[in-house]
């Protein structure tokens, strides 16, 4: 095999010429650079500006032992679900000298599997994951590599790693116990696919939970699951409408979900919330801005990523051997949730 | 210094023990697997999968002369702006052995130019930037570097990179014709900020030709620059309607600003678009949730990213110098945009 020397990538050598100074003084300014005068940092860093020097990955790794870069691996990037959360996951990063790295994985766990693998070998320092359900090839890899990882998004006994999250089966619960105070009693719900998302698996069980606190058979009510995509959310709710027994109330998976089920809803000429109620998750932008406005359980997406972020750097700097937080939901009730007694006569 | 071996981090050689071939197997396995039997291959994965073995990133580039990892620079996660453009480029990518890390910059260049250093030093093959429009530095560094780049949402001719995206001049012009032929004389501009990014310019500049067109002077259209949040639409919103002479319609730079405006209208008790019309510019899912829905420019967000991804990694594989190519854009007519003839006597 022919290795080729690149002459394009400028070398260490180059930048301590071009400064007029040692190799060493030019690590030094790289690595631990207010151990170095103004003056000579300056002349250094306009050398590596000139030459447009990066530091070799593995050399600098091997000095800093960090490279200050941390990676999260998210669902998906679509519906702004994360978007929120991360973005302040970043700015306190940012603020902390550290890069983000994102990745998106549409949901597949294989392709998370391969994201970690491929955000380690780039060196990341820290990884921050949704969630915690996942093989356990993958939580091994990890511990073996000792890479610091964080889960966001849940909190639950169940998680293997540190997290930063809230309950999502206790708020689902809480917010089904307010639709069945509403005197509703015919729930229908469109959930997020349950295998490999304990997030939705979660959400779930929180409904079964409050229908069974309540003598309502969890069995009886019909459950649609489906991905997260507006358009999904439209089809269910058609198809849950179509039973003999239409629900009063459709609560579902996430905030994307209901939408859709609103927006199908008012396609078939049913008025929300007179003809039938609808609920979220998440409290994302999305949930605010459709008519009526979308009741729903409100996620402190800020705060958690930037605890998220102040945790796993400690962890990082090996200030924390990993921390969990657990942060409260709350309900926002809006106008697509109606009590029952106020129906009219339904067609 | 003292730079000690971490016994975590198993070698080639301890993948090449565990499995009982040559490391000179193993790097065949990981780099060109099509050239080893499946037998071979199998016990080396297997091994590197036991030993939890994470080729080292240096030795496998020069290798591979690849790392197969492509990063994109986005200016925001928020809002799902760049979501689905960004999606269908991963998926693309993926499809061809790519993984792709993303990258946000909050609008801000500095933090864009550490991202691209953070990137090329991690190793990335190439790079996906949103539009055209930045420092000279930053382009003199990427050609040093000799970085395949692309970038996406912008086609001009003023672009040094090859670039995958649209005219947002000519697509903001043609949204204000029709909004001028609808009878609107009075429009008011709610722009991005324009300094530094090409596309907010550039559909600024697409608004003052056309009214430039039609003999009405551009400067008499009042425009107020802001980030791209709904609540900042919804302030300029607030403030433009403030004027002695309100506008008939409201241009927005996106469709963020746009339901911002939209929210704020309702707030103010007036009607869209009876009251008052208003556009957005990109077409994103935020677009057919309000009510009424927007008229807007329809951006084809997946057929860019999949094009982008296509083009991106011919450069990569140095199948080309970097081509470019302009996508049409399209308005979608809603409900948001009204003919002025059709207004009742406002009040």
């Amino acid at each position: 095999m022919n290795v080729t020397t690149d002459h394009a990538t400028p070398t260490l050598d180059d930048v301590a010429r071009e400064a007029g100074v040692s190799t060493a003084t030019v690590s030094r300014c790289l690595n631990t650079s207010d151990l170095v005068s103004k003056k000579t940092r300056d002349k250094v860093m306009s050398a590596v500006e000139l030459l447009g020097y990066t530091p070799n990955f593995g050399a600098r790794a091997m000095a800093a032992k960090r490279t200050f870069t941390i990676g999260a691996i998210i669902p998906t990037m679509e519906n702004a679900i994360f978007a929120r959360g991360l973005q302040a996951f970043q700015e306190r990063l940012h603020e902390k000298g550290y890069t983000l790295l994102v990745s998106s994985t549409a949901y597949r766990p294989e392709l998370e599997a391969e994201q970690i693998r491929s955000l380690v070998s780039r060196g990341a320092d820290g990884l921050l994951l949704i969630g915690y359900e996942r093989d356990d090839a993958v939580y091994k890899y990890l511990e073996r590599r000792r890479v610091p990882t964080l889960a966001a998004w849940a909190f639950s006994d169940d998680s293997p790693l540190p997290s930063v999250g809230f309950d999502n089966q206790a708020s689902m619960l809480e917010l089904c116990n307010t639709v069945l105070a509403m005197g509703h009693t015919e729930i229908a719900v469109i959930s997020g696919i349950v295998e490999g998302n304990d997030r939705a698996a979660k959400r779930l069980e929180g409904i079964r939970d409050s229908l069974r606190a309540h003598g309502i058979d969890p069995d009886r009510a019909p459950v649609i699951e489906t991905s997260y995509e507006i358009e999904n959310g439209a089809k269910a709710f058609e198809k849950l409408m179509q039973a003999p027994a239409r629900p009063t109330a459709v609560m579902c998976g996430n905030d994307v979900l209901a939408v859709g089920a609103m927006q199908r809803a008012r396609e078939m000429g049913m008025d929300v919330p007179d003809d039938v109620s609808i609920t979220g998750f998440d409290d994302i932008e999305l949930a605010t801005i459709v008519t009526p406005q979308l009741t729903t359980v409100h996620v402190p997406h800020r705060q958690m990523g930037r605890l998220a972020a102040d945790e796993l750097i400690r962890m990082v700097e090996k200030d924390s051997i990993g921390e969990s937080s657990q942060l409260q939901s709350s309900l926002r009730l809006r106008g697509s949730l109606k009590a029952l007694d106020d129906l009219p006569a339904n067609g």
